[in-house]
Order: structure tokens, then C-alpha cells, then sequence
């Protein structure tokens, strides 16, 4: 392996990796070989571009934490992350759809009764969420554990806010023996995706805006069924067409239904305005393998 | 852009990216989207291997400080180095060639004279290295600005020494107004690249040893020539056939000469065994834009 050139490196190093005993690494790494060698002859690649990658990467690694994950979000506009959802949750017309993750989950949310206000003492309009968790034959999936997480109604999560050592908009809920789930929160705005970093420069050098359509996060299991993890949009909302990390699909958009002042679904008096939403989730069996 | 699926998202992606009035960015975007979700399709990438895609990019990235850039290891160990390089130093026959940059090079490195032992105090064999910076048709380059840097006997570099704060095997000389150059060091080892991090984890995942044969490395710089970045690999070196990032060139290889104890090229008396190299410089005319 002397002497490699344009011509010939990329077939040196597919050949290097070839030995490891672990074939879907092999494979994956040919494959991964073959098509970054392709970019960088296709637009032929200058040195000068290849250190402002290197840079750029660097930088996406650096500014990463435990609440923040640039590299996800860097996944996310660069629609990888919508793609890889998309051919790994092929699922029966009927099933709710899977959209993207995001890096706004954090593990060990607090575990919430039903009917809870997940707001955790946030500000905003009071939302009433309600809906069923079913099969596609319309049975209900008892139990079901649900994790919602939201922004709140300046568009930040939680995890964003500095000095904030509570979890707010996000909980761990337990559908009912029925397959019903209902809570309480606050109406979630359209947000910008953190855009200080390193994925920031590079929509705004794309002439890209950074924002996301309101929408609240959901993570449904339930055993011997496809986990989901979607978002529930709200209709009428801004930036549905142009949603920074390519995440909307039409059958998650759904009415945000606005009230005046008055009963609330729980039969209490709200004295200003109010939304409710009902959303049920139908989950894919789970594929057996 | 709402219903996008593993068929519509990567046009969707290139769409979005094409309204920039940088034309470059825009071209360099549209291959890498498309080779990238290539790729995940190819391999029918699982939402399991994108998290482990994820938090390896991200351990690339954190690992990275003044003093080390995995970035560059990975792309050297990729073939990515060696494959920009070559694409963009096509030169004449006879032109010394290139090869890829390492991720030891550092600003600033001290300025010493011509005929300095550049070791600056580290143990090893005495070596006396020597030639002359010329163009193509043979004509001395006066002046030309040489940068060497080397790792010591051990295989490390001084920037690897943790405590050291001061440059070793490293140094910016000025060839002769003949364009002859000489110094002195000490003979450097074959040594592993550093991998004790992610890389060196993929590539022992990949069956792959982390040994760059015996090398030294030149930056050549003069006016009106294209500027040299290469290395000389000492003539029958441990492994030169499978150099860890793909950076040996047949013509880069030159005897390095072993003497017994006797007159050093300076006309002092050396009591142990020393090396010396004699290695010329063909500098490419610089492309006229």
C-alpha cells in the first residue's frame, strides 16, 4: 500500500478494513468509505474546505454537554435523522407516524399520576391533553407508558434554561387499564433550534431560518408493541412547511382547540382562556425477529 | 415540505440548502446530503448504529485540544487526507510529492539557524540531515522556508509530553542562498498514532494496528512555488506497506545512512554510532490563478 493516489486510495482503504470479524461493521464502513471519497472527488475538495470541515466537526464536538446535543441537531437539518426514521418504521397505514427524536429527552423525567400538570409551575395558557393509546385493531393497549416533554411558551425546554435545577414540561405517565391518558400543561410556541453554535452558522450560511413549528413530544411503550416517537403538531401553526429538522408529517397535525373562560375539562373554573387537545396513538405490533 | 419519507427527504434537504448565495457552499452541501443519505440507506443504517454514530462523532469532538485533533486522525485513517491531497497536488513527474499533514504539526515553532541540532535536549541517535530545495528544471530555491518536525526515539512527539512546555524535534530553518540546507536531530521511531480514543477504538474494532513507519516531517515554503507538505520514511522501516493513515509515497523513501562512531558532516567526532540523510526538494512552480 505504497504509492496510493486519488485513483487508488479508496479501494486501499476499503481493503484495510475488510478483516475485522465483524461483517456489519465491514459493511458499514465500506459503504461509509466509498461515499465520503465520492464527496470530496465529486466536488473536488480543496485542502482549505477540508480544514474548514475539520473545524466545523471539531466545533460541533466541543460545544456539546449534557444538555446539549449539536451533533443530533447537525442530523436533524441535514434531514439524516428524518431519513433513517422513515426506513426503519415502515408500519401499517392506520399506525400513528414516528417522527424525529431531537435533543431535548433527557433520561429520568419525573413519573407523574395521571392528570397531572407537567408544567411544573411554568408560566403560559393551560392546556388540557387527553387521547388513547390503541392497536390497529382498534384494541386498547392498557398500561401504556407515555413520556411527554414540550418547550414552554417562550420556545425554551428546561434543560436550556441556566440555574433551572427542576424538570418543567416533561413527565413520565402511565396510560390507564383503558389505554386513556390525560394531563395538564401549557400550550408549547414555535421555537428556534439553538442556533449559537457551529449547526447555527450553518443555516444561517445556508440562508436558512432555524425554527421549529409548536408541537409536544411523545415516547409511547408498551410491551410486544413498536415504540413510537412522534410529536403532535398544532394546525394553523408557523413554520409547518419549513420546520428546521424536516420533522412534520400531515397525520400529526392536529386542532389545538382554544377556549374562552370556563370549565375545564376537569370541572374546574379557568378564568382566562384555554386550549384542549385530543390526540389518540395507534402503535405498530411489535416486529418479531 | 410535510410528508417527507425515506423516498422525498434527501431532495427535500437539497432544496432547502439551495436558496444560499454562496454557489460553492451550495454545490459542496448537495453532494455531501446525498452521498450521506446514500449511505444510510445503502446500509439500511438502524436508529441503534445512527446513537452509535452520534456518540462516536461526539467522543471525536470532545477529545479534541490544542495539543490533539482526532478529526485529522480520522480522516487520515479514512483515506480522506491522503485522497484531498492527492487531488489537489497533481504535479509534473519529478516534483517531490506530497502527503498528508498529521495532526502534529503547531504554530510557531521556534526559528532556529541553519546547521542547529533541532532535538533541543531529547535522547537518541544523532542525525545529520541534509540536501537542497530546487525546482524543476533544477534551479536552487534560495531562501526557501523549512519547517521539520519529528517525534523522538520513543514515538511521541513533544506536544504529546504532558509537563513539557517547550518545543523538542521541531523547528523553522531557512535554506542557503543556494537553497542548501542542513541541521541536526536525533533519528526518529516508527510510532503508534494516538489511540487511546475513539479512533484508536475503530480501528481496533477494525482488526487495523494504529503504526506509522519512521518518518520526518518538511513543510517547504518559497514564493512562487506551490508549498511542499510531505514527510521522508526511512528505506526499510517497519511498516511502510500499511501505514495507520496511508501516507507512504515509494519516492518518498530514502536511505538513512548509518555510520559508526568517527567525523560527524560538521567535522566533529562522534563517540557512538550516528545517521545521517541527504534528501532533495522539487518544488512545483506555483499555479498561476
Amino acid at each position: 500500500m505504497k504509492n496510493l493516489d486519488e485513483r487508488t486510495i479508496t479501494q486501499a482503504v476499503i481493503e484495510r478494513n475488510s478483516t475485522s470479524s465483524n461483517e456489519r461493521l465491514v459493511d458499514i464502513m465500506h459503504s461509509l468509505v466509498k461515499h465520503l471519497h465520492s464527496f470530496a472527488r465529486e466536488v473536488h475538495l480543496t485542502e482549505e474546505e477540508w480544514e474548514m470541515g475539520i473545524k466545523f466537526l471539531t466545533e460541533v464536538g466541543q460545544i456539546c454537554s449534557p444538555t446539549r446535543q449539536e451533533f443530533i441537531l447537525l442530523s436533524d437539518t441535514l434531514g439524516l435523522s428524518t431519513l433513517v426514521i422513515a426506513q426503519n418504521h415502515k408500519k401499517p397505514l392506520g399506525c400513528t407516524e414516528a417522527t424525529v427524536f431531537g435533543p431535548f429527552h433527557v433520561q429520568n423525567a419525573p413519573q407523574l399520576e395521571l392528570g397531572s400538570n407537567i408544567s411544573e409551575g411554568v408560566n403560559g395558557t393551560p392546556w388540557f391533553v387527553s387521547g388513547n393509546i390503541q392497536g390497529i385493531d382498534g384494541e386498547p393497549i392498557p398500561n401504556a407508558v407515555i413520556e411527554v416533554w414540550q418547550a414552554d411558551d417562550d420556545g425554551y425546554y428546561d434543560v436550556q434554561k441556566e440555574n433551572l435545577n427542576a424538570y418543567q414540561g416533561r413527565a413520565v405517565l402511565k396510560a390507564d387499564a383503558q389505554g386513556h391518558y390525560y394531563f395538564q400543561t401549557i400550550v408549547p410556541e414555535a421555537y428556534p433550534i439553538p442556533h449559537d453554535g457551529p449547526v447555527g452558522k450553518m443555516l444561517e450560511a445556508l440562508n436558512r431560518h432555524p425554527w421549529r413549528p409548536a408541537h409536544l413530544h411523545f415516547m409511547i411503550t408498551a410491551p410486544n408493541y413498536e415504540r413510537l416517537v412522534t410529536h403532535v403538531f398544532k394546525e394553523d401553526g408557523e413554520y409547518l412547511d419549513s420546520d428546521a429538522v424536516f420533522g412534520v408529517r400531515s397525520s400529526l397535525i392536529a386542532k389545538w382547540d382554544h377556549h374562552e373562560e370556563g370549565l375545564d375539562p376537569n370541572g374546574n373554573f379557568q378564568y382566562s382562556p384555554f386550549y384542549t387537545l385530543n390526540f389518540d396513538f395507534v402503535l405498530n405490533k411489535q416486529k418479531v425477529n
